[in-house]
C-alpha cells in the first residue's frame, strides 16, 4: 500500500541565488493564454512559416526495445567470450531496427509529435510528449516521496547541473561533492567564485559522519555554510561507488540538519549491475518473476534520493546520455516546482528548449517502445554493462594474481568491502624467488564496481622503486601517477589520470600523496572486446615493466 | 582584388569578465592528443559503446535548395493573390524533396558524419563537417576584414547572446541597446545586474550621435563606462530597420573611440527584401546577372560589422533559427580567436555540443545542397519574405487610406524615411462631412521595412478620444496599447504590445507616453495568406471602434 504523500511543506526559497531571483517572467507570457484559442491569427512573434522549414519529415532506423538479451551466457573460459565477440561485435548485420517517422504535418492524435511544433520555437519545458514521458517515468520509477515533484528538459546533466549552480549559488558559496568527483562539475561552479568542499569516501561513496563533521565545523568566516551538494550516488564517477538506501537516508539525514539541498546527478542509475562474482563461482542471474517484471526490476535498484525526500530539497538530474546516446543532448530534472519554475526562466534566456530534431525523434523512439519497451531496454544495456564489468574483472584477474586482501593502503576507504589487490603473476619458468618477489609487491587495489562504467584504481607507489617520501606540492609532469599515465598512454592504452577527479586540486594539492598513493580511472564501457583484452594485457605489461616485477 | 587582411593587432583582453578569466582549460584537454592515435585503446572517458546507441540511421525527406522561386509573380490585384496562396499554401503534395541519411556506421570520405561520431561525446565546437561549412560560409559571405577570425556553434542566438555576456560583463556592467529592443537580450543580461542603455533609433535603427551622446556623457559614478553593444542590424527587432554600411561605419567608428564591443545578433541577414513598391508602381525584380549570381546576391545584401571590423571587436550571431527552423536550435559565433577560446569554454560547462541528431542533419542538409545551394535556398527564402512583406503592406494599403506624410509626430525617428500614414477609409455611401471626420484622424504610422519579418506600427493615440495626457508611470492594464491589444486579441487577432520591447521599461517609465503614442508589432512572417488577409480586415475593424472612427 503507497503512504500518502504529502506536498513539499517546507519554504526553500531563502536556497535561491541573487541571479534566480532576479529573473522576471517574460511578458510575452501573457501572451499565452491565446494561443489557445484555435482561431487565433498570430501576427506577434518572429515564428516562420513551417512551409519553410526544409525538414518534411524525418525518421530513424532504431533498435527494437528488446535487442539486447536478458540473460548472461554459461560461463565456460573462452567459449563465454566467443559469445560475448558476437554480442559486442553485432555492428549492425543481424540487428533487428524498426522505422519511426516524425512527419511535418500535424494529425489527429499526433500529441504534438509532428515538425511543424518540433521545429518552430518552443517553451523551454520542450515537447509536450516528451514532457509528459519524463514525468510519467520520473514519478513511477523514482517514487517520489511528496507528491509536487515536477519535471523538465535540459541539454544534458552538465548543463543541468550548471544551470542548478546558477539558480542556487552567489559568488562566495560553497558546494559541497565527494573527495573524488567529475571534474566538469567542479569547471561549472568554479568561475563562478563557488568553492569545493570535498567529503570523505568510502566503498558507498560519501561518508555521513565526514559530512556531519565539515558542516559542523564549518567556519564562518569563509562565507556561508554549505548549502547545495553535488553527489553522483550510482556508479560513482570516478570511484564507481553506489550508494545503498541506507547511506542515502544517513546522508539526507545530515541534509535536512544543516539544510542542504542535494543536487543527485544520477547518468548511471540504470547501471546497477550487482556484485562482481568470480568468474569460477558465478551463476547465470535467476529471472525475474514473469508478470511484474518492470516494478521487479526498478524495486532491484538502489532508490533516487527523490524516494526519501520528504521534505523537497532533492534536484534529480537525469541524461539520456548513458541510455540512449550522450550525442542527444537531452536530459531532465526531477524537483519541487519552485526550483523547477527558476530552472525554467534560466532556460529561456539560454538554451530555450532543447534541439527539435533530437527531441522529436527520441519522443517518438520512447513512444513506439512505451514506457515498458524502454524499461526492457534498460535492462537489456544493464546486462550488457554486467557482462562488460564482469568481462574486465575477469581480465584483470587473468593478468594479474587477484587476492581478497585485507591490510593494504587501500582499505582504509574502503572498509566492508571486497578489495582485490593485483600482483603481478610470475611469467614463465618462474624461480621460486622471484615468485616471492612478485608476491611481495601490491601493484594496485580496487574494489569491482556494482555500478556504472569505471573501475577506480589506487595504486601502489610504495611498491615502485623510485618512490619518494612525503606530500609534496602537485606538478603533473613529475609525479609516478602522470609517468606511468604517460607510459600507458605510449604503449597505445588512453586511461584518466587520478587527479583529474580531485576535488580539492585547485589549490595544487593533491588529496593523497601521487607519489605513494596514485589512482587511474579505467572504463569498460566503450572499447570492444578484443581491444579490451589487448587493453588489459598491455596493462599488464606497463605495470610490470613500470614497477620493476 | 581583395584587400590583404591583417590579424586582429589590438589587445581586447581587459574585455573578458571575471567569470571568463577564471575558466579553466580543462586537463583531460591534455588526452585529446592521444586520441589521434588510430590503434589507441581508450579505456578512458564515460563513453559508450556505439552499439548501444538505438539510432541505426537517421534519414529526412529535405526540401530541394531551389523550391521556391526567385522571381514574383506580375502584380495584378487578385490574381497575384491567387498565385501566393498557391505558393504558401503548398503543404506537401507538389514539394521536390529529396532523402539525405546520416548512418551510425563510419565509412571513407563521410568526414565523421555518422552517428557513431554525432551521436557520441564531442567537443563544444560541434561536428567536424559542420564547423567547416560555417567557417566557409562566415569566410565568404560576410568577408571580415581581418583573417583570423573563428567560428563556433551555440545552440540559437538567445544562448549566443547569453554566453557573450557572461564572457565579456561583470555584476554592475552596462551593456549598449537599441531603444526598443528583444526583450529577451534584456532579460539574459538583467539577472547577473547588467543594466541597460538605450540610445535612439531612426529609419536606419541605432543612431550614432545619441550613441557618442550618451557613451560621452557617461556618468562614471554609475559604474563603468558600457564596453558591450547589443544590436539587431538587419530587420531590427521590432522595429524593422536596417544598417546600411555607412551607418556601421558610422557606429563602428564611435565603438573604436570609447573602446565598445559590438554583438551584431544578425537572424535577419538573409531576410534583405528591399524597398517597398507601392502595388500599383511595382515591377519585377531584375534578375542577377547569369554566372556570378551567388557574389552578386551577397554584394547584393547590407554587409555584416565583420566586413569593416578591422580591429577585431565585433561578435556576430548566426543563427539556422530562420534559414532553417527554430527547432534545431543551431547557430554560430564568428568572431576573434581571444573571445571564441573563451565562449567555447563556457559552452564546455553548459551546452556541451549541440545535440548530434540536429547537427548531423543539418550538416548532411548543407552537404547535399552545398554552399551555392545553400545560397540559393536563401534566394528562394528572401524572395517569400519579399512577397508577404508586399502582402502585408498591400493589405494595410487595401483596408486604410494610406498617405505618404511628413509632420506627424511619428516623424521625429523615421527623418528620411518614407513614412505610411494610415487613415480610416469612409465606409459605404460616406457623406462628405463623414469623410472629412475620417480624413482628420492620423490612426498610425509606419516605416515599410526592407528586412525581416515586422511592421513596428505607432499609433497616434492623440486621435484617440480617451486620451490622457502627460507622461505617467506605467501599468500595462490601462495603458491605450494595452486596451488596444487586448480588443484585438478578442477579436482574434494575436499582436506584440509595443512596451515589450522597450528597453528602459524596467524603471516602470516608458520611452514615450503610450497614452499618446503607442506602439504595436506585427509580423508577416507565420500566417497564412487568407489568414493575413481576415487579420488586417479585423485590424482595420478594430481600430474604426477604438479610435471611434
Amino acid at each position: 500500500m503507497d503512504v500518502e504523500k504529502k506536498s513539499t511543506s517546507i519554504d526553500l526559497s531563502h536556497h535561491l541565488s541573487d541571479v534566480a531571483k532576479a529573473r522576471q517572467v517574460s511578458p510575452l507570457k501573457g501572451l499565452q493564454k491565446y494561443f489557445k484559442r484555435d482561431d487565433m491569427i498570430v501576427l506577434a512573434g518572429g515564428l516562420p512559416s513551417p512551409d519553410y522549414f526544409p525538414f518534411h519529415r524525418i525518421s530513424a532506423d532504431a533498435l527494437e526495445h528488446d535487442s539486447f538479451p536478458l540473460t548472461e551466457p554459461a560461463a565456460s573460459g573462452s567459449s563465454a567470450f566467443s559469445w560475448l565477440w558476437r554480442l559486442f561485435g553485432a555492428s549492425g548485420k543481424a540487428e533487428r531496427t524498426s522505422r519511426i517517422h516524425v512527419p511535418k504535418a500535424p494529425s489527429e492524435g499526433d500529441c504534438g509529435l509532428n515538425l511543424s511544433i518540433a521545429l518552430q520555437y518552443g517553451p523551454a519545458t520542450g515537447l509536450a510528449p516528451l514532457q509528459t514521458f519524463i514525468q510519467h517515468f520520473s514519478e513511477t520509477v523514482y517514487q517520489p516521496a511528496t507528491r509536487d515533484v515536477k519535471t523538465m528538459v535540459h541539454t544534458g546533466n552538465t548543463d543541468g547541473w550548471s544551470r542548478v549552480v546558477g539558480t542556487l549559488c552567489n559568488r562566495g558559496d560553497t558546494v559541497i561533492t565527494e573527495e573524488w568527483t567529475y571534474p566538469s562539475a567542479i569547471a561549472s561552479a568554479q568561475p563562478y567564485g563557488v568553492s569545493v568542499l570535498p567529503v570523505s569516501m568510502d566503498g558507498e561513496g560519501m561518508r555521513p559522519d565526514d559530512l556531519r563533521r565539515v558542516l559542523a565545523e564549518w567556519d564562518e568566516s569563509k562565507g556561508r555554510r554549505p548549502h547545495v551538494m553535488y553527489t553522483v550516488p550510482v556508479g560513482q564517477n570516478p570511484s564507481g561507488a553506489t550508494m545503498g538506501l541506507r547511506r542515502k537516508k544517513e546522508i539526507y539525514d545530515v541534509c535536512v540538519e544543516f539544510d542542504v539541498v542535494i543536487v543527485e546527478d544520477d547518468p548511471y542509475f540504470f547501471l546497477q549491475v550487482g556484485e562482481y562474482v568470480p568468474k569460477s563461482e558465478r551463476t547465470p542471474e535467476p529471472a525475474l518473476p514473469a508478470g511484474d517484471e518492470v516494478k521487479q526490476f526498478i524495486s532491484s535498484l538502489a532508490p533516487s534520493f527523490l524516494k526519501i525526500d520528504y521534505q523537497g530539497r532533492v534536484i534529480r538530474l537525469d541524461s539520456f546520455s548513458k541510455t540512449i546516446a550522450p550525442g542527444v543532448r537531452l536530459g531532465w530534472f526531477t524537483c519541487n516546482p519552485l526550483f523547477v519554475e527558476r530552472l525554467e526562466r534560466h532556460g529561456e534566456t539560454t538554451t530555450q528548449s532543447p534541439c527539435g530534431l533530437g527531441q522529436s525523434l527520441v519522443a517518438k523512439l520512447l513512444e513506439s517502445w512505451t514506457y515498458e519497451g524502454y524499461i526492457r531496454w534498460l535492462r537489456g544495456l544493464r546486462m550488457q554493462y554486467k557482462l562488460r564489468r564482469d568481462l574486465f574483472v575477469d581480465l584483470l584477474s587473468d593478468e594479474f594474481d587477484l587476492r581478497e586482501s585485507v591490510g593494504t593502503r587501500a582499505q582504509g576507504p574502503w572498509e566492508r568491502c571486497t578489495v582485490y589487490t593485483a600482483y603481478a603473476k610470475p611469467r614463465g619458468r618462474a624461480l621460486p624467488w622471484m615468485s616471492e618477489k612478485h608476491a611481495a609487491k601490491p601493484l594496485f587495489s580496487f574494489v569491482p564496481p556494482s555500478s556504472g562504467m569505471f573501475v577506480w584504481v589506487a595504486l601502489h607507489f610504495d611498491s615502485h622503486p623510485a618512490r619518494r617520501g612525503g606530500r609534496g606540492t602537485f606538478d603533473e609532469t613529475d609525479t609516478l601517477e602522470m609517468q606511468m599515465f604517460t607510459k600507458l598512454a605510449e604503449a597505445g592504452v588512453l586511461t584518466a589520470p587520478g587527479w583529474f577527479f580531485a576535488a580539492d586540486k585547485e589549490d595544487g594539492q593533491m588529496p593523497a600523496d601521487p607519489n605513494v598513493e596514485g589512482h587511474m580511472r579505467m572504463s569498460f564501457s566503450n572499447a570492444e572486446f578484443e581491444e579490451m583484452k589487448r587493453g588489459v594485457a598491455i596493462f599488464a605489461e606497463t605495470l610490470r615493466k613500470f614497477f620493476e616485477v
